[in-house]
């Protein structure tokens, strides 16, 4: 059958959360960040996600057989993202600065801006070309407080949060997003980070990081990083 | 490993659209309600939906190979969801009042209240007990119109909708539906929709369908129907 005829907008209108995929292997916790976790059956209690072969928690899922999903909240700030978002847990402890405790399954539930815990023991991996499809039964599911989830559409129109370049939707995404950035008021200049591609614009300042709206780039502390996946202020450069 | 510990209320976090899900066996086409729908691979564009094996589409999609996923707008009326989310595609013919297209794959392509649609040729399914999950590449894509989707959130809190018995979250969400019109006003008697669990609450109306706020049960046009599931007056019952 013809694939012409795949106007990858219409890809765009799927609804998604945003969720902290977490799994272990022999000591090493990692995580990373998938939009993709859904309850596929009831009797049993199955559960779904796609994620990418490059992940190094792809590995360890594959290894192990579990996977634990964190549901974040949707006043998230963009920093806890961008930990597990847009580093490789093979150079980085993503553990390191995150609250947690290690969960039935032994993956590590984030204890931080979570609302809910699914744990999974994996029953089939189907692959997927770039991706794995992990499919398991729910060993445990906690509510850890109550509140609103995010949203795949929330975190990027509204928090202005970036698609890391293993997620399905990655190139549709990046699409849109430089075409949103173009319309901002251009009397500060905007700067790039050059490792996860968010954007610092002056007008909105960073009000996670305590940077009110305003603020210039050059006035921004010393000690600021990108508030998406941390990078110092050095790796950032003007936009075009 | 021990299934203690499923807080269901945790699964109730994660974020799904609203799609009607199309499929056609020699002549006959059929769809049904899903909010499973998923890319899980950009190259090749890979889209995964979990079905029922109890829906009439599930067997037309097993025996041909193709579904295609429509995405609903926000300000969808209860009444197109109520016709394929309902009722069986085995004793009615869900296409007779709605507009649709053949798309290239042969699977309708509902044109109202449809942001776009998304046609699948399946290469893998996946038996889940009572579900069965179908990986396929999306051989069309469509933008029909701009807006914004639907969410099965919003469905469930804004427009007061309820959830088809095949879905996999049935259980959970019927419990909550159940607490949360206990809150409502007590003054005018609520009825209950005996086919779709639907609740005519006197203080909402159904603005849908024409009926302002504050029209009691007894006082609705005769040739007024559920607006979920098109079912008459006389199948409502009073609310305990």
């Amino acid at each position: 059958m013809s694939t012409t005829g795949l106007d990858l907008k219409a890809l765009r209108y799927l609804t998604y959360g945003l969720y902290i995929l977490t799994a272990h292997d022999r000591g090493k916790r990692n995580g990373c960040i998938v939009n993709t976790v859904v309850q596929v059956a009831s009797k049993p209690c199955l559960v779904s996600v796609s994620v990418s072969k490059k992940n190094l928690t792809h590995d360890f899922i594959k290894k192990t057989g579990f996977f634990a999903a964190q549901v974040l909240t949707k006043d998230v700030p963009l920093k806890l993202i961008g930990i597990f978002g847009f580093r490789s847990g093979r150079d980085y402890d993503k553990f390191d600065k995150v609250r947690f405790r290690d969960g039935v399954t032994g993956c590590p539930v984030v204890l931080e801006h979570t609302l809910a815990s699914i744990e999974v023991e994996v029953e089939k991996a189907i692959d997927c070309s770039s991706h794995t499809v992990f499919i398991g039964e729910v060993v445990r599911a906690e509510n850890l407080k109550k509140g609103e989830p995010l949203t795949y559409a929330y975190y990027h129109q509204v928090k202005g949060g970036k698609t890391g370049k293993n997620a399905p939707g990655y190139k549709a995404s990046i699409a849109k997003d430089n075409s949103e950035t173009e319309k901002g008021d251009k009397k500060m200049k905007k700067y790039v980070c050059s490792v996860c591609g968010y954007v610092y614009d002056p007008d909105k300042g960073d009000p996670d990081s305590g940077v009110k709206p305003g603020t210039p780039f050059e006035k921004l502390p010393d000690g600021w990083v990108c508030p998406v996946c941390g990078a110092a202020k050095a790796e950032f450069e003007p936009q075009d």
